[in-house]
């Protein structure tokens, strides 16, 4: 087992969805990845946050045994973001973000996090998920998020971070946007011809696409009869897929890809069932093995082919 | 091995599409569905042509064996759909449709028809379904299709449709519009709810859920590279669904259901591999399996569940 190093926000968030609304709830991708990952692996967190972070949310990261010592505390007010969901539960209408302390937000890690092997750079400035690339004595894999925001203003940059690093884990629509291409095959493809081995395209609903080594895997998400906050599920699924590559150490084989997705889409599918971090922050070892049994009779009962023995 | 009888649309299409466009070429939900499922079973093809369907399409058929005693040929013009599809090549915009013929279409089963056992009733009016429905003698599976155009002219002829029939296929989009719910778990149960028992929802590239006696099923469509056309996947997959069914000849277990959506999912990704009905018009029997096998690797891999044994 290796731990994990994981950089990007810690914030407050405001939600509204059909279903509610919730003022200043505890988001942040670095608190959903970390809350998944903490299930399958030891965790190293690094991020900054404001005056106003409560000890409570300190607190829950600390009761899992996730290593804080990277987290800046500065003077100012921690990250906000307010978004709204309508009919459609898989896009985020942004309302507004407050940067606050994160617009000088500056990632600095701590000695002990230098030989981190497992890494993954949330969606933050690509200039600063390279410099955290530089600070690493001992990576074995990395992997990066990123959005529409970067993919605008930083391509150059955000490509250059892509060619180095080990996987690529990305939304549908920001996937179309890098790649300008509608055709989730060519994307793909695409993208591990700017130098990255292994894509995830995270689809919402309808699950994820894996592209590594010339194979694809795909499946669809667990489904959800009551999905009341999408938020986070992105950073949850990559904190599901990274814990459980972390837990197993080596450098990960295909199988362990496929089965690192699988994980990340079944604990994504907990925090869409609450608001902010509340789903998956309860799940427990025992809950998630049950679900996974369930999810494997939804997409398990292929017919064998039977055409085989006409054809000889 | 039992017949599959099918009553829908045979036509001429005009389509175009981000990589090409094509005038009059042969369409129809029967002409889709019969090329699909003829390569599981016998068909019998139940609709009407006017004086202008050339004798090469109804050549076509002739060449599978399918029976077209069926199939009425009166004077006027045959039905005609002109649609174009922009980059989301998931939706269909219709530019025209000239009913034509098909406009005072009653459908008459031959003799020779009425005992048919499995009957797929594609997308036409509801109270033409049903009085299909009334000259069946000896079915054991019947399933239905419809389309947004019947959902929202004739929803009480078409629920009571529904309570008749064993299976509904439907499209995503209009599963929504026909349960008034944007998440499937709700809208698949609330169908069931109307007395169909089992549900089958078509997701274009995502592919499919089916939901019957309880359990959910659900895979993403194999991914095509370049897709060329989507006009009659829905249909295709109708006919790959139902005839492997009838293939088997038996009342549909739930095994049976799973492996049959996983051909009318494979099927459906060759009709989009070229204009019209030419892709699932040449495939192979070979190439089906090997596609399947392709395909299998894909959505398999599955963890097997590490918590268990920490659990006891």
């Amino acid at each position: 087992m290796s731990s994990i190093l994981v950089v990007g926000s810690l914030g407050y968030d405001t939600i509204t969805t059909p279903l509610g609304r919730r003022e200043n709830i505890l988001g942040g991708s670095a608190n959903y990845f970390s809350l998944a990952s903490s299930i399958f692996a030891p965790v190293r967190i690094v991020g900054v946050v404001g005056e106003d972070y409560k000890s409570e949310d300190m607190a829950l990261l600390e009761a899992r045994s996730i290593d804080t010592q990277g987290l800046q505390k500065v003077n100012g007010e921690t990250f906000f973001w307010e978004g709204r969901y309508e009919d459609d539960m898989n896009e985020a209408i942004t309302v507004e973000t407050r940067l606050n302390v994160f617009q000088d937000f500056k990632p600095e890690l701590p000695e002990s996090y230098k030989a981190s092997e497992f890494v993954f750079l949330a969606n933050i400035d690509p200039e600063l998920q390279m410099d955290v690339l530089s600070q690493l004595s001992s990576k074995v894999f990395v992997g990066a998020d990123t959005m529409n925001f970067w993919i605008g203003s930083k391509r150059a940059q955000l490509e250059n971070l892509i060619s180095k690093v080990d996987v690529l884990l990305i939304n549908e629509g920001e996937c179309r946007q890098l790649t300008k291409s509608n055709n989730i095959v060519h994307a793909v493809k695409s993208l591990t011809e700017m130098g990255v081995e292994s894509v995830v395209v995270k689809r919402g609903e309808y699950g994820f696409m894996l592209y590594s080594q010339g194979q694809y895997f795909m499946l669809p998400a667990f489904p959800v009869a009551e999905v009341i906050d999408p938020t986070g599920a992105g950073d949850t699924f990559a904190g599901g897929f990274f814990g459980y590559l972390a837990g197993n150490g080596k450098r990960p084989t295909i199988e362990h890809l496929k089965e690192a997705c699988v994980y990340g889409c079944l604990l994504a599918s907990y925090t869409v069932q609450d608001f902010g971090v509340a789903g998956v922050a309860r799940v427990t070892k025992s809950e998630l093995d049950s679900r996974l049994k369930n999810y494997a009779q939804m997409v398990s009962g292929l017919p064998k082919g039977q055409f085989e023995a006409e054809m000889r």
